[in-house]
């Protein structure tokens, strides 16, 4: 069954809403709406019709991940040219991190993409090119110890040669995965959200690493650079996905809706903050994954692993790119219609966790982010086989 | 069956042309000359005549690329010394590119090679020894990031130590590899360019990448430097290869031929092409791989993998230069009497196509470059097993 827009599905929707004093009304519409659906009235309701009410609220937004996978997953096509099953662009890995940005682009690899780029510091990329010949790693980025006591003007044409040389590129990639082991440098910082903006005006997918998108909130705080708003760089872009951890969904609650997080009504708050951003794709991490770009809600509770290693949110902003990608490359092929953001979120976060768990029967305690990663091939192939 | 000159196997041979408005002329000599091979004549043709004609053109100048392999491959003999199965250099690896030069070196050795060495600039030299202990690697090639600020007198010196230095090694190899991952900077490109001629007059085998190639055009375009012509540097030299995947291709059609691609005769273009850079050997990877030296024209069609990761072209390159190595050591032992360079392409192709296949059994969309590396020697083996 593929997932469709309507009722069948459970969709959720709000209208505009500007803080979450909304929510609890919107729970209260979401009740009325499912007691018509289910032909009772609010004042005509026994306990029976309550808990089917109940269930059906916790059950209907979970999203067909598999058939999601299958519906968008790249063909494999021996007339094919290389680059054409998606060419991604990490930007991420600076002198403290390199972990992360080599397991977002490997990643990438083990799910089919053809080609996987770093843009990283020039300290990171000499670690992160060891950890595999599969990638192509620019050692371009600076980071502010590297450009101490030189003048602003010095400082701004250093900026324009890294943009320039990642202008080079930019058109190439199908989508930019900005913020694994990004770390939190001004300087650094300041220069990837300039490449952030480009992407945008070439109109390339952008995933944003939740840990990025506070770090870009807090020098926009300290009001010290360019940015001035963080959320405005992608504030109406749909081709931007945000994937925040549970603080990190709270900070962004907290600055965009001005309110806080409650779990009851956790699918129409996320609804809301997408729309609130402009309908940019939330993939919210946690428990059961939720993903909204202010239009619908969707769930993926598919068992993962309870094993927490760092690295995991790497994995799956490197997937998401990949499913982000090919199924923005099938359009309007896709018959579920649904935002190609909102269908490589299922996606990746349901390959995620179905590989994580493989990775844990193996491995148990023991389980590391390359045990998943080892995972992904198998995972993928058993849902939707190559060949 | 070896392969030999002739109709029986199907080859296709063409006059000095100089552009492609004789294409498809070409197609008509070579159905005349199939006729005629057939004791037909083009005026007196019957459908079913017409039909094996098709089939014929269609299917004969496939090459029996597997008899090829076990004719040339070294054979494995105690009483040898290192060195005797094959000294391999690839000239390639800058600081953004380490993967390439790593692919093509490892899969010399992994075919049989004795030795593999990697000429690369000093960023990318500590990285490409980190992906293995088995590779010779030179930090000698220098980019202009780092010799910026420095008098024309003072690189041109540089240039010359760089040259001396491989100078010192040339007369050891058996074949050159040059360009994977070497990257467009001109003072490099030019320097690498000036390694070929010498290489040349030492009569030393080259495999060019097809990039490399095409960036080599690109700075004689820019006419900023020594080389005025990149197809000089391998024009009227039987030992070169060129291995252009199918963008590269068409400009080397384009630049050369000054005509554009249509694959209704692509044999008959390579081999033009082919015959008009004065007999060099052109491998044009595609869906079927295409081989000439200007004299025949050869295909490998054996089914490989749908999956188009980066790198396998540096495999290909490694392997090519491997198997002519072997095939130039027979010399006139070889029984099809096929210039040396076409056999190494053939077998070189071949073997990257089987191994391909054997680790997409296996990976499936995961499938990576490192893992096809893995499967050569099994491929060989099972074609032409060592003992």
């Amino acid at each position: 069954m593929l997932i469709r827009y309507g009722v069948s599905t459970g969709f959720t929707s709000l209208g505009s809403v500007k803080n979450c004093m909304l929510a609890s009304s919107a729970v209260f519409r979401r009740q009325q709406f499912l007691i018509r659906s289910l032909g009772g009235y609010s004042d005509h309701i026994d306990s029976r019709r309550m808990q089917d009410i109940r269930s059906m609220s916790g059950t209907t937004f979970e999203a067909d991940a598999e058939n999601v996978m299958r519906e968008i997953t790249s063909v494999l096509d021996p007339s094919k040219h290389k680059g054409q099953a998606g060419k991604i662009a990490v930007i991420g890995g600076c002198r403290e991190y390199t972990g992360a940005p080599y397991f977002a682009a490997i990643s990438a690899l083990k799910i089919g993409a053809d080609l996987s780029h770093v843009f990283c510091t020039k300290d990171a990329a000499p670690v992160i090119k060891s950890y595999s010949p599969e990638l192509i790693v620019h050692p371009i980025l600076e980071e502010s110890y590297n450009i101490s006591g030189l003048e602003d003007e010095e400082r701004r044409c250093i900026s324009s040669k890294i943009l320039a040389e990642v202008d080079k590129w930019m058109e190439r990639f199908d989508c930019l995965v900005v913020g694994p082991g990004l770390g939190r440098d001004p300087y650094l910082l300041e220069c990837v959200s300039e490449i952030m903006k480009h992407a945008r005006q070439s109109n390339v997918p952008i995933v944003i690493d939740g840990t990025s998108i506070t770090y870009l909130m807090d020098i926009a705080q300290d009001g010290l650079f360019l940015v001035t708003n963080s959320i405005d760089l992608v504030s109406g872009y749909p081709l931007a996905v945000l994937t925040p951890n549970v603080n990190e969904y709270k900070r962004l609650v907290q600055k965009v809706l001005n309110c806080e997080v409650n779990d009851r009504d956790a699918p129409e708050l996320l609804q809301s903050l997408a729309k609130q951003i402009g309908g940019v794709t939330i993939l919210q991490k946690g428990k059961s994954d939720l993903i909204s770009d202010g239009e619908i809600a969707k769930s993926v509770s598919i068992y993962g692993s309870p094993r927490r290693c760092g690295g995991q949110g790497d994995i799956l902003s490197g997937s998401v790119a990949v499913f982000l990608s090919w199924a923005r490359a099938k359009g309007k092929a896709t018959t579920s219609q649904m935002n190609p953001t909102v269908l490589g979120c299922i996606a990746g976060s349901a390959l995620l966790r179905k590989a994580a768990s493989l990775a844990f029967k193996d491995k148990k305690r023991s389980t590391l982010t390359t045990d998943i990663i080892e995972c992904l091939g198998r995972s993928l192939e058993d849902i939707c086989p190559a060949c």
